[in-house]
């Protein structure tokens, strides 16, 4: 079995399971953000009263944080309700960053186990080698009221990374430049496993990175073997040790790709695909009205970091403006702490509160008509940032930043040796 | 003469005025925020082709910052696109803060000048000795085409001030008391001015606090006579010295008020009206779901430090959320350099970019039905905030801070020995 499948079986009570069987899963972590006010009604729909763990069920509020309409502060209201009556202590506010990070650095996350959230890149808690999924209000509602969820036992995709990357070249542009290849539908229903050299050697933001944008490929979760780093890393946040499930030698993966990253140049993804990923060299001169470092594929303190490095001793470029915004309160206190903050804010970025910011269109720098992004979150379909006639380019942190500098679609690797790639998630 | 009389005598080319009497005035700065774009489109209305003077025209993106949907998007792009057109090199976009802090530290606002914005707080100004003012988009396009407005000389209200604020009272507790006792009509078409040992004792962050509220008692403009402490900060920002006017000392006062502040306790105004201020302990419990500390009214340097000093080794009420909005991009890199951002992010507050915030009901934290704020802002009115069915108290950075301790209108002088009032705006 894979550990996938051990993970499944273990939450089903079942000593085997194979791909395609329908199995019901206890489910260690129900999470709801504050774009879901729907598993609330949905959970009185169903005649719910008490939810059956309050331990096991988390909120927060990182969609529209903090409010920027009547209704997203009304929702925001009612959830905060319904973790009172509820006795849900695990309630994060509108201060305190995107949930994928948020989770992990609460220590919520660990390996083998199953985590269910109302937002479709649930799959990044891969890194940690637990089993993480989204699904809509009446799924999620249904955990609420049973602890269970069915799950179909998906078939698994190896994809294994080798070679080391080039300085200016992050996680970013490698999921990027699979996802050009594999395309958007290679792995629907399927998980996805990420495993060689170069996954062994990325930090654990990276990591999160790509097994985030599993899902952009169709991906119901995804995976990476835990390591020692990320033992370590969870035993930390958690307090506690797990028993780390391994596949077996003699599991037959549904399809196995191999990449060697050694010679990737940083890769953009152009309008309206995830799937578009070319060489940033290919692409001619375009113009950036605004660049955005952040979200739960971009604004982690490494990616902070390797933006302040870049535009330190620079200005941002008169006809573009920079959004950054901490993927958490964590990482806001950190970049503070270590200067990224001030570097970035005198070269003339604007940055906001912990959260999701503009990558889901909700507010904090929405794209007018004819506008152009380059973005360090994880989609670019038309209308997901504003405007239905705004291009949005996905790029890296380096890139973006390099962008931010020359207002135009710019490679990063003029702009610095990046010396090291950091450690923290 | 008084000296607002001198200022509009001498930007109308006449050796005297009258209260009463029209006169066309040459204006010194024109500004226009994005929530204005029809200044633009009266422009062009007007045959406007170019601007009267591109260096005495400034754009800046505050009220909407950044952009929370896409007509705010839009908007700000048309501004930046005038801006370049015209060669308006004043143009401030949404990192940069809240217009009435901006111009000031920017070195735009120097005594006897005129300065005419798209914004009724432009009082503020009168900290400086400048005549500023509100206006409404056609009259700021006919500047933008002629250089020139109208004006009717206002009658002139003495306001004295007198007695040493106690510890954790503020100047907008003293602004908030005179309007209480005066009313919001008291100056409907008047001047204000302020006088007294208390407002020669305040910093000009205060100044521009209660000169700024003075458009809440209808003010067409506010004035302070410059003293050495404005001259010198002038000066440092403009690197110019101007000539400072002084009213003749057979002037003739409208209407003249006297206040002594010395025992004057910390207020509130009461939803729905900002001259509803009563004494905090007049207060019976009130639960907040909300503090606001920012805006042109509450979010300088010193407001975040008395904040910072009272939140410190505190933590937000679990039932109370914080937010942090600072003036300008020199107010947040000034807070993160002395340690008051840190102390408040980890506290629990949520901080956002300088700009207006949630003040105006556009974005930011806005309040849902039912919701309780307490606000350094300025104004109460129903839906001001958000919901028409939210209540809005108004009070100082000191109460503020000890209202989101506690979670609930609380007096700060338990809080605090505030040692000095610091100094800088």
């Amino acid at each position: 079995m894979h550990a996938i499948e051990k993970v499944l079986a273990r939450a089903s009570g079942k000593r085997e399971v194979k791909p395609g069987e329908i199995i019901q899963a206890k489910i260690d972590l129900a999470e709801v953000n504050d774009l879901y006010l729907q598993t609330i009604k949905s959970f009185y729909e169903m005649k719910g009263t008490k939810v059956w763990d309050p331990d096991k069920i988390t909120f927060i509020l990182d969609h529209y944080a903090p409010a920027p309409s009547i209704q997203a502060a009304s929702n925001q209201k009612e959830m905060r309700e319904f973790c009172k009556e509820q006795g849900i202590k695990h309630l994060f506010d509108v201060n305190e960053g995107v949930c994928h990070q948020v989770m992990v650095e609460e220590g919520l996350v660990w390996p083998g186990m199953i985590l269910v959230a109302t937002d479709s890149h649930t799959t990044t808690h891969g890194a940690f080698g637990a089993l993480g999924t989204g699904v809509g209000a009446t799924d999620l509602a249904t955990i609420m009221l049973t602890g269970e969820l069915w799950f179909k036992v998906p078939e698994v995709i190896k994809i294994e990374i080798n070679g080391k990357l080039k300085s200016g070249v992050m996680a970013k542009d490698v999921i990027l430049h699979i996802l050009s290849k594999l395309g958007t539908d290679a792995a629907v229903y399927k998980a996805i496993e990420y495993t060689g050299e170069t996954v062994a050697e990325m930090s654990i933001a990276e990591r999160m990175v790509i097994c985030n944008m599993a899902v952009e490929m169709g991906a119901k979760t995804s995976y990476i073997q835990p390591d020692e780093k990320i033992i370590a890393y969870v035993k930390e946040r958690t307090g506690k040790t797990f028993e780390i499930l391994k596949t077996d030698d003699d599991y037959e993966y549904a399809a196995s790709y191999t990449f060697n990253v050694e010679d990737l140049k940083p890769q953009v993804a152009l309008p309206h695909s995830v799937d578009n990923g070319v060489d940033i060299d290919k692409i001619k001169e375009v113009k950036v009205d605004q660049v955005f470092i952040g979200t739960c594929t971009g604004g982690r303190l490494e990616d902070i970091e390797v933006a302040a490095r870049i535009i330190k001793n620079n200005k941002i470029h008169r006809d573009t403006r920079l959004l950054v915004i901490p993927a958490s309160k964590e990482v806001l206190e950190k970049a503070i702490e270590k200067g990224y903050m001030t570097t970035l804010i005198k070269a003339g970025a604007t940055f906001t509160s912990p959260g999701c910011g503009p990558c889901l269109g909700t507010h904090q720098g929405l794209l007018a008509p004819g506008e152009v992004c380059a973005t360090t979150s994880s989609r670019n379909f038309p209308g997901r940032m504003g405007s239905t006639e705004a291009d949005i380019y996905l790029v890296s942190p380096a890139t973006a930043a390099a962008i931010a500098i020359t207002g135009k679609i710019t490679d990063p690797r003029g702009y610095i040796e990046m010396s090291g790639k950091g450690g923290e998630a």
